[in-house]
């Protein structure tokens, strides 16, 4: 496939309308679609939630006659099957478009392809490929719920420049700065929920919600506790949807959370401590794509252990708080330096006088 | 002063110059000189090491008669002192130089301005302030020593994300990659000595020297050990010179480390450890200008504590080792956040897969 800057800058605009909806799609993925005719754009349309029209649909819409002969723009290959809304490719067919340019086949294993397949024997041109990294990137939960049946989980950690989370005592509010506690509530927002452990819920009793961020569109909660011992006054349990996760059948504390409004599950493993590895597969058939975690040393140290975390979002202050403070991750001592969990670094900005680093497992 | 962009074109040339002799000026300060008349460059020098010409002298026989109405431009006072080569300020006059602009002032309280002056009794148009900004970072150990009488510390930490600096049974080799190592020797060479602790002596034997740069001087090695036990066969006492210093009269274990080829202080603090503050200002004596520390978690936290560290140089390796791990700074528990060491964090880049961070006390 042969492609021009041109097709880059139009599929570069799908990106950005499919980003829009970086809040509010899920359990939907984030598509865009520009449609072009001549050199011109004629339409363009994103997805904005679960039942409201693709974005194919509206850009078609918004083309009106001009799609006749038209190419297409679309990060994610337009889907092929009756679902909430009619499929995207009798419409795209219907219009008379010619040619679909698509950033990347639908990551499902069970369908890939067959958007694509129907547009073929419909005589419609079809090329996908195209900023495909950047599609997947965008998708990131979508893509690896559909394809290893978990959600993409994003550990985010505020520190001292040595590594520090919480003094000794457990106080941790706040290390880090204004802007990098905003830019936190950001990344909370695009997550379908932000999970925590019991000990940050006893210790720092947080609402866990999105605040100061301009979104219709509230992550669930998910506090990962054995024992069932978070208090029915917890805030995290006050306002939108918290889900309980312990180990212990203890049908009286589990039906105090429940009158306190939260929703219980049980999931345990051999240990008397929750199954993380099913507890992410629990929450992939639940339909979220991407996991927010912000737990303390010990949770933190679980879950990098039972190999559900994909990514960290770190935050670094300018600060030295000294060895007695809390680390990042409770781990085993190790006896080689070899055996140390390997990242790669993706990202470093300047947040405010902090710094975010986004690395990768 | 009215600076045009042509100045600061000249200064940044006279500034880069300087640079040249950043491994090998010490215990004198990095100086570049540009001779500019008529809007053209008539001569350059820099100063390479002590006993050799100041740049003022280089640039001057450069320029020749050329440098007659000229402009010179220099990075630092120039001097009007005899002291191991003759005042430069009358080699400016006899030139028959008409301008001088300087970067900054001798930072030497006792002669500041002082160079000035007699240019100006000569007839001399002076300006100074053009990039001074830079010139003090070039020089940040020279201008340290000068006006506070204690040398500028900058500590050299390598750790893994979450700021380890060893495995808990003391491994540390190597938590950076090779580029990292590498980048960490080129900081070596422009320090005046490179600094550590018994407990690294014993524990990593290390050289302590200037590997893979080319650089033709190496700095002093200091070992602080406060009971002199670091073993007369260590590598850090093979071929250049040493200073350990302690803070007892063991006169046998100092007969050996002299015989070993170390020069050894004694320089107690109440507590039966070195007095690291007090250190600093014998450095200082002995014209050291940049200490480069590279230790452990426990010498690391004393010399913090000591209130002796400028800078922090911090490596950090895209890995996680886990709670366990020694930590950067060995320091007293803090029972409230806003007790932590407050730092601003000049410079992020990356070096190979690591990260490194530049941090100011």
């Amino acid at each position: 496939m042969m492609l021009t800057a041109a097709n880059h800058g139009f599929m570069g605009q799908a990106l950005e309308l499919a980003g829009r909806g970086l809040y509010t799609t899920t359990p939907n993925p984030r598509v865009g679609c520009v449609i072009v005719r001549e050199g011109a754009v004629v339409g363009t349309g994103w997805h904005e939630k679960t039942g409201m029209p693709h974005a194919e649909v509206l850009a078609l819409k918004a083309a009106g006659a001009r799609a006749r002969g038209a190419t297409l723009y679309v990060n994610l290959e337009p889907c092929s099957h009756h679902g909430r809304t009619p499929p995207c490719v009798d419409a795209i067919r219907d219009a008379g478009v010619e040619r679909v340019v698509a950033a990347m086949q639908d990551p499902n294993p069970q369908v890939a392809g067959a958007g694509f397949a129907r547009l073929r024997a419909a005589g419609i041109a079809v090329e996908h490929g195209l900023m495909e990294d950047e599609a997947r990137e965008l998708n990131i939960g979508f893509v690896a719920r559909m394809t290893r049946g978990r959600p993409w989980m994003r550990v985010k950690i505020a520190a001292s420049l040595d590594g520090r989370t919480a003094l000794a005592n457990g106080r941790s509010q706040w290390i880090t700065g204004e802007p990098a506690r905003r830019d936190g509530h950001r990344w909370r927002a695009r997550a379908c929920a932000v999970l925590t452990g019991f000990g940050t819920v006893r210790d720092d009793d947080p609402q866990l919600n999105v605040r100061g961020v301009d979104t219709p569109r509230q992550p669930l909660k998910i506090v990962v506790d054995s024992k069932f011992e978070t208090s029915p006054s917890a805030r995290v349990l006050q306002g939108g949807k918290t889900l309980v996760v312990g180990a212990v059948s203890d049908a009286k504390k589990i039906a105090s959370l429940k009158e306190a409004g939260a929703e219980v599950v049980i999931i345990p493993n051999d240990g008397g401590k929750v199954e993380l590895f099913k507890l992410m597969e629990e929450l992939a058939r639940r339909e979220l794509n991407e996991i927010h975690v912000e737990a303390g040393t010990k949770l933190n140290g679980s879950l990098l252990q039972a190999g559900v975390v994909d990514e960290l979002l770190v935050y670094l202050a300018p600060s030295l708080i000294g060895d007695s403070g809390r680390g990042m991750f409770h781990l085993p001592a190790l006896t080689e330096l070899s055996r140390s969990k390997a990242l790669k670094i993706r990202e470093v900005e300047r947040v405010g006088e902090d710094l975010r680093i986004l690395a990768r497992l």
